[in-house]
């Protein structure tokens, strides 16, 4: 209520009780005046009733809720279905206009407001987990595939010879990976992962060698990995950026869910070091993996500027690079959806700082229970050994002993399938030797683990943002029933 | 409650009353069931609290709600804000698998089960609507602009020859149109339009000589639209289709908001005869302006297969058109939000078929009433007249005259804004001789009004779905104290 | 949002834009200082979103609600679930003082304003409703009977001599209308009603008689019902309310859902006629049955002071009736539950003046077509007769004909229970003859037929608020198939 | 979704998905199983979502929102409002029949066994709290007040003899305890407590010597309290609960939020033994203060029924005690809100048994912290000193000094408004000498300090379930700046 409204209500209640609530209503608009001019995630988390109280002051800014609202347009923002109204708290005409997916929209000052205020919260939230390499995001409401699919477009397009396209991309065994090169009309040359005792990683000579291959002028981009299943670990993009630096090639980070992991972070952050001869262009991460929404949203993150300029002066050709997020968002065809943007902008405001900083810790910690967990299993049957895959902060694999017959051969496919009916999600059985597979019309040996010939079959698991002690133990203990 | 549980009830409560309860469950059971096979739009729109219960029935079934969950992978559904969590009923998975945005979830089975519904539901409505000569539909949470592109890049890529890459266009001042050309990859090919009395129409002598200048193996397709703004009316897609299958180019429509206007609806039927050497490959159309959901989803659908079977016959060429529904679900990387074929799925349950036809009906009737009032509003203005475009039935155009003067100029221009300070939202002021403007690095003359030189400034407003006597009402009042 | 953090938001958003929000954030605010300053019902009832925004702007002004509350007190409406807390809107104080039930609290502003606005608004629809000879209201949690009792109980204590201790009843067979009078500690004496044809209606020389017999200054009050099932018609109040002024006792008028029948109101109002020497001392009715709320809340209502006024010179003693209201809301020991009267504050306003009346009217009309309904079957079925009670503007009743054989007389008997499994609710199967009923210790024959001998079994229904033309079809096609 | 749905299910979706949702979807019912066989409290309590879930199951149950429902009847649960309909999950028919608060309706089989849940999880939660003395329980839809109003008046009429009608009652300056008495019709006698150092305490003597005095046929009951404010400590109830039985008196404990004190529920326990001769009748106690639901209701309880037996031989007078709760049950008249009782069973899923008493504990940990602190403040300044009342274990008081002149005096008092301005709720100032106050006509000097001559003016606060340090914290910062 309005001071004037106040006012009028000190005719029905005691002053002296409204002078209260309207000290009460200041402590309110003060907390979102901090949000409004700091743009950062409060030090502790809003309850939901206050998150709510804002959704709803902003619903009050679009045009579709104006009281007095006229709509003789063909897209007023009517919506049909009163669940519909509320699950979005009225806010219906999306982001973007047909211009430019993070412009403003003179229907909609509410709706931008939050895609505005959620792109300041993640800065923040970024900065809190460590990432303090990236000048500026942009939050797109498509899943981690098609955002890096639209980021390779748009490189290719705008920051590239015309000759490029070749995507240089070191081999992981997930689908949407490599389709995104294809969607984005581009073509993939795999790079082999290498062995290192039970480590899986990144063939750094192969690239160097494609790079020279193909010629430079002829790639888009290196296009790196850093979260994935053990014993895959992190590609190495310190020393893939050192090499596109070399040779002046793109370099773009999939890093789906390696915000959660401060030595993916850290390796990030080296990465985008331009003064010391490396380059990233830019680094794509899942919103649903690393800050618990629906699956639906993407990040686009670029190094900081200021990293740039001083390079500028040596090669001017970097310049476009600098303004990728913007070219992104100009290049995006139309307005777009705002629910994944305003899931984390909940999100955001109900973790706060405190909150999310808890929730990295706490992974960290239980990942070293995790592990304890499965080395100790591994003690306990002797079938299991648990994979030394250090480099692998999230993942951790479990080998699985093949012994000859056929008989034990299936019973190792059937403990996937095992801890599925348990109500156990997220665990993968990988047997091997694997069948072949083709993806985006090209064929891989033993799809699935990475590498051509692993040396057992092996169990994984992963250990992401938001799992408890107790998903832990219900899941090692259902395991041991099976094993 | 399921019957097991509702015996123990006896022990509580009366056992006839519980008798009663379960009788009536069963009435719930059987709506679903009905809902299940059927898989058709309700006759009556189901109330929100039965749709609540079929979501929360439907969110039992995805794993991150089941109570005994153990989640150890690196995407588990988690959702981290209860706001969130109850705005999306619990769903958290999104849509579709790595290799296909239509495949369903070892992990959500509700998700999936929403997605399948809700392509039978549109499919449904569709035929509600007059439009029966599509064959399949595929919904996807990303709005008109990039799924036009999506659909241009997977139709070039996998049913024209390697040389295609121009896309044919009539020209149409919507920015995200000729934008998802330029994100696809591809080079568009303007085709101003004609003038003809007051409308603005298609140019098909200019469309069929860029064809055979251009060469029909190097054109991907032409790419029309059929909503638009009054002057200019829907693209003479019926001659454009004969033109495509003619000369075997690819035909794409931009049928954004067409789908409430039977007259539009009946010219794409039209245009789908194959056996009548007609050419349609895709129909995309939005679902926030047609079923008035929040912005942010599209419908890519395709004629049905039996007409194109016997023209397979002679075209063998053809085969691939037939499935672009089924590349494009396989061509899109990675998983999507799920939030707009949700918003969508409820918004149908809630319609049910006589509330939509009711919808489509009542746009049809506030067209003749809105047309009407702008009619007489001329009587009253001597200097507004009716633009004379019967074959736009959603958008009126009401001509401005143009004093000498810069007075006179400004003022025209002010209505506009006047409108919008007012509160009047989706009325457009197009100024006329218009200014230049640069879409996609092409340059256009007079931006907004689809063609070089029309003859007079004017006024648009559309009656679009949703619209009530009371926005009309109001808008003209406003209007008239403007003027 | 206030307007200091609007301007903020000019430095996220173009200041235009933000402009637009702030003007339509007025609007919003205008409304609510409408209503404040009126308060009366909004003409056109208020859509939910606007409701829940005014709700949460109102929860604001409760302590329990402030950002920076601190709370060490014994109660503190802390809400431990959040389920709650949000049903509630966070308003968790209930209404009252231990003082006053009507009293504002210190610590919740905004509860203090529902309650206090809620009077005005019931105070309003009462007047739309026909019901104008009232002066004040107060609408308390707890149902009907209850509220009589409290009634009572209270008018007793400080209206009448401390010999007054009788209530006089005309016959009502509904349990808790005569509970309330031994709740309240009172002692009941039955009026048997008598027959008229095909309608029961009240024995006024009896009452009189009675009031004679007893000594006025023994009496407490006569107790009279407005609403009841056919063919038992409403008492007649008007006479009654002589014989009270006459004879100087109290008149209380059990009105549960008469509020919803123009004749019913338009006989209290005559009744309230003090003028012409007429007496009513409250006057009590039903939230849930009158507004279509959960069940739980009644009105208690007393005519207007000014008529009172000028009886006062005559008759002293009569001061104190004036201010029943005030002596009931003194009375109440404590707070109570807010709940019931925040469901009529939202549904108040949600119908709005029109919606209100469009209800009333509704009901009217298919009233007169449940019983052409009724009158129609009848000449289909020979063994029902719809009973001829043309004073009963909400019941109807249908005469069942009773064979010699006992056979038949189960088929009656079963005709209710066929209805409710048939989900037929609010159908009463009255079989006569019918067996004495021990309530509130006193001995009734055929209880639930109001009087001891009438002539036929019979069926009866209510078409009462809300009802729609498809509950009469179903239940009338139902009834059908069982006769 | 049943069985039948589920299989209909697969051919929509991949059976085995739905195998694993049909085995998930049987572990939610299986829990439900367990609540509705073992009637306990879960061990963990249940998440929004799954009582959400519940709640919906429960709804399906209640006539009015059956799909195929025809109400025909004056009360058929129909809610117009929306919001009102969701805020109560479309329960509308609140609880009770006309004969008995506790029946079952037919029409609502889900509301009643929310209703018989309530009852069974507010005794297990009793249990937890330590309350293992009582036999039955009923939760009534009134605040303390209310409900102790009608347990007296149905306990004087069924249980005293005629000529009873006198309260013996431990002063305690709360209006509310003593208005019950007033409403209820009986003449309350005051006994005034005594001091023992800081210590305001029961004059077990005058009680006796008042019963002795009155005449204990003429006494309806002692009417104790256990939960106050400090320096007045809990009445001494098995000293009370002695004399009751030595002089066959009623006795009715006022326990509003003393079930959260295991020293009070203790007393309780003590007092309820019969065999060694002590006599309770009822334990009144808040919903809300001891739930943390909204302000609304209560729950009356009285002692098991097996202990009473042995003594009914002795006694034969006792029976009719022994069915107090019945007797109140259906002496109320009519039906009831539901709404407290929904919000109570809604809390105690949440709860469960773990977080019930983790609330238990934190509190009195919590005590312990907040004495602390009071008593270091002490030292901190002169003017203030910790009172010395250790058998309070809910609240605590603070002396505050009075300097002779008035100026000092006007300082003490504006404590109270200081705090309350800042934000502090729930601490209160009592400046002594106070001023004398009429209450349901008994005069009281001192008002509000339960006693006539305290030493010293004091502040008091309590320590009550749901406090967090950040309260106290928050709250000793503040007093600290205003002293």
């Amino acid at each position: 209520m309005n001071q004037k409204n106040l006012e009028i209500c000190k005719s029905l209640i005691n002053p002296s009780y409204i002078e209260q609530s309207s000290q009460a209503i200041n402590q309110y608009n003060h907390l979102i005046n901090v949000l409004l001019t700091q743009r950062r995630l409060p030090d502790k988390g809003w309850d939901d009733q206050f998150i709510r109280w804002f959704l709803n002051d902003i619903a009050k800014m679009d045009s579709n809720n104006y009281v007095e609202n006229a709509g003789v347009g063909e897209r007023e923002g009517r919506i049909h279905s009163r669940i519909v109204q509320e699950r979005h708290f009225g806010l219906a005409h999306g982001i973007g206009r047909s211009g430019d997916i993070s412009e403003q929209q003179p229907k909609a000052a509410g709706s931008s407001l939050v895609q505005r205020l959620c792109s300041y919260l993640v800065m923040d939230s970024m900065s809190v987990a460590g990432l303090n390499s990236i000048g500026e995001c942009l939050v797109l409401p498509m899943a981690t595939g098609m955002t890096i699919a639209l980021t390779l477009m748009t490189f290719t397009k705008h920051c590239r010879p015309p000759t490029a396209k070749y995507v240089i991309w070191p081999r992981i065994d997930q689908k949407s990976c490599l389709k995104a090169i294809a969607t984005a009309g581009l073509v993939p040359v795999v790079i082999e992962n290498v062995l290192q005792g039970d480590v899986i990683t990144t063939d750094l000579e192969a690239i160097e060698n494609k790079i020279i291959e193909l010629g430079p002028e002829n790639v888009v981009c290196v296009y790196s990995t850093t979260s994935c299943f053990a014993p895959r670990v992190p590609d190495r993009i310190i020393e893939i950026s050192e090499l596109c630096y070399k040779y002046n090639v793109g370099h773009i980070i999939n890093n789906a869910y390696g915000l959660q992991c401060s030595k993916i972070v850290h390796a990030i952050n080296e990465s985008c070091q331009s003064d010391k001869q490396r380059r990233v262009d830019a680094i794509i991460q899942s919103t649903d993996k690393n800050y618990m929404v629906p699956v639906g949203g993407a990040i686009i993150t670029s190094p900081k500027k200021e990293k740039q300029q001083h390079k500028q002066k040596e090669k001017g050709e970097e310049e476009q690079q600098v303004n990728l997020i913007d070219l992104i968002s100009k290049n995006y065809p139309g307005r777009a959806n705002g629910s994944p943007i305003l899931d984390l902008f909940i999100t955001l405001l109900s973790m706060g700082r405190q909150g999310y900083k808890e929730l990295l810790d706490e992974r960290k910690q239980l990942l070293t229970y995790f592990r304890d967990q499965l080395a100790s299993l591994s003690l306990q049957f002797p079938n299991c050994r648990l994979l030394d895959t250090p480099d692998n902060r999230i993942s951790l694999g479990l080998a699985l002993a093949v012994a000859s017959g056929d008989q034990q051969k299936l019973s190792i496919s059937m403990i996937g399938s095992k801890l599925f009916s348990r109500s156990c999600s997220g665990a993968r059985v990988i047997e091997l030797p694997g069948s072949k597979k083709s993806v985006a019309g090209l064929d891989f040996e033993s799809y699935g683990s990475h590498i051509n010939n692993y040396h057992s079959s092996y169990l994984t698991v992963a250990c992401a943002i938001g799992i408890t002690k107790d998903d832990i133990d219900t899941f090692m203990k259902r395991l041991k029933k099976i094993l």
